[in-house]
């Protein structure tokens, strides 16, 4: 039985946390490893996914146990797979505003935004996180795909004078209700003063690491960006020792936690077959004064229009079921409404949590749907994003 | 032990064919399912990797069990992740030749090319295979990298007009010394008729697909293009019918025999920081006549000084080694002088066969070099691709 793995669906015992089982994951030089991986593998990791052509860990324990652990405790996550793509140049400010529809003018230094990336069809390429460090030299922290081609071929087609180029930079994560504590042991006072998405230097050990308060749970926490090798294992065995009567543990992006908290996941919630108002993306969508932007007029043209579906957060109902491999239908009656992307169980609302996409006109909280899933049909409820206990 | 997992390094026994173990891949939409994965699983497939974010079996029954029937029988391969990009439009041949250093000029309708994608500084992006379906439609059936991104971005930035597409086509390859006697029962004698790197439209349950004589091994075979998802388990259920008195079993690219027959391998064993050059590709590689392409001059004036390092093979002495994670150090006394990037040992040579990088100066065939493997310092002798039985 394998949550991950619907063809043992049939077999699955209702409300049983799911083993960890499955095809393994072939690791060469090509799914590359990170300057933490030795400790994440002596750690025991029972489960990974590649992400950027990096080994994401994804499971140490179970996914429930790992999820339990992040909302109680502290974790620390090698999420070395958010590339960091470096614009430097004159141009770089130019690039960044034709790649989002996120109007940049106001960024300060030691911001940190989070931005669509749109082609010129308003399709979404990529959700990163960007970073001003200076006025000639910015940070994209990129979700899963190879955006840096498509940066590199807009500023190479239309002359800019701006390199694009992937860094060395891994980035390592501490989340968790205990976050704060932890970051102020290794990193002193500096790390509680730090605003949400925003990014500051402290040091660690006579070198200065850019950290900032974000990451990808709804816990709280900072990610911290290592630049080269060296100072990795010693940072990773720091955090270990002073917060180890914290109860800290190693973990990572957490299926359960994610959905409950409504975070989107770029080639499961989205895709290019979206743009960025279907994602309700709004508040970092606006093309009306983001200039430059090469998604910006078919952009203009949905605003006006409308999106004709949107993402919604989805109240499953019934026994436990399979995880989510491709897009499962959604239906009122006969009629298929959209469809669900992302599914998880979850303890803490006793029910499957979903996020999926909805058609116009079906997209209203309180919404009952079928969601046909591998484990057979069920009926869910449509509901606003992050989840609510109710 | 676990020849994926180098932690075991340490408790491998040498010369015992490893067993499979190690991490789980944890498969989310994400990670895309093929119209074939349901096929696949059902056959027990035990190892994946992720490739084109697309699932790519690895291992059906061991590395050195599947290798061994590679080169006996016939194997159906799901190769979905080799993504189809399409260029379609009237500057597509423009666009294409922009991408690549091969002289483009001459080839035909119904002709394959590999080419490698460069970008302005001659660095390798991807090293796809061309297929010209008319004058205004080609296919790029992409290595592991997003190349589409930049194949779209300079046809914006510089306003061709050509539309740049990933479209729904699965290819499953068809691969081993009875690949012909297969294909000529599913598909006709025509099947047997294509030349090598040529294709051919071939019909199926009433549908044309595209074949191709291609495909990652060395013991010849097919690619078939399989467009949308309806005819695809029908296709793959008529070849296993088909083929059962010629013991046609599951398969996909196999390490051992991709090494010996020095197949390369985009992100392992080349990188954004190689050449063509650097790579052997001398070629395929040809700026002189390959007018307009982003990464000619460079390669332009690597072509006059010659590339400071070049791939060769390596057979590696002793015993069994771990796979190759990451780059091992190849060394002359104290000098490092190069790096292996794949390694896998070879039952038929009697030795680990390897792939790496010798700086100029140091890549002669017959050359004694050292190499520092996770399993220990061992001897090696540098040779050409493919290695040659002796």
């Amino acid at each position: 039985m394998n949550a991950e793995h619907p063809i043992d669906a049939a077999n699955a015992v209702p409300h049983a946390a799911p083993s960890i089982g499955g095809p393994i994951l072939s690791i060469s030089r090509r799914t590359r490893s990170t300057p933490f991986s030795r400790r994440v593998e002596a750690s025991g990791v029972r489960g990974y996914t590649v992400y950027n052509h990096t080994l994401l860990p994804t499971v140490f324990e179970s996914a429930e146990a790992d999820y339990r652990h992040l909302k109680s405790h502290v974790q620390v996550w090698d999420v070395s797979c958010e590339r960091q793509i470096e614009l430097r140049g004159p141009d770089c400010a130019k690039l960044a505003q034709m790649l989002t529809p996120r109007d940049l003018r106001r960024i300060q230094i030691g911001q940190c935004l989070y931005a669509p990336v749109v082609d010129e069809t308003g399709a979404i390429l990529n959700d990163p996180v960007l970073l001003k460090l200076a006025e000639d030299r910015w940070w994209v922290s990129i979700a899963d795909s190879d955006v840096q081609y498509w940066a590199q071929g807009l500023a190479v087609g239309r002359c800019l004078d701006v390199d694009v180029a992937e860094i060395n930079v891994s980035p390592l994560a501490v989340q968790g209700p205990k976050a704060d504590q932890l970051m102020s042991r290794v990193f002193g006072e500096g790390a509680e003063d730090i605003r949400f998405f925003r990014a500051r230097w402290l040091e660690f050990n006579g070198t200065s690491f850019l950290v900032s308060r974000s990451g990808y749970s709804k816990q709280g926490g900072f990610e911290i960006y290592v630049e080269g090798d060296a100072l990795a294992e010693p940072l990773w065995d720091a955090l270990f020792t002073a917060g180890a009567d914290l109860n800290v543990r190693p973990g990572g992006p957490n299926l359960i936690e994610r959905i409950e908290g409504g975070l989107l996941s770029y080639g499961n919630d989205m895709t290019r077959e979206n743009t960025p108002f279907e994602c309700n993306l709004d508040a970092f969508c606006t093309p009306e004064t983001a200039f430059g932007c090469i998604g910006r007029s078919a952009l203009l043209r949905e605003a006006e229009a409308g999106p004709k579906r949107r993402i919604r957060g989805l109240a499953i109902k019934g026994e436990r079921t399979p995880s989510c491999r491709e897009p499962w239908p959604v239906r009122i009656g006969s009629e298929r409404v959209g469809q669900v992307t992302s599914a998880a169980w979850s303890p803490d609302f006793g029910v499957t949590v979903a996020i999926g996409m909805l058609d116009r006109g079906h997209w209203e909280p309180g919404t009952e749907v079928v969601v046909d899933t591998p484990g057979g049909r069920r009926t869910a409820t449509v509901c606003l994003l992050p989840f609510e206990q109710v």
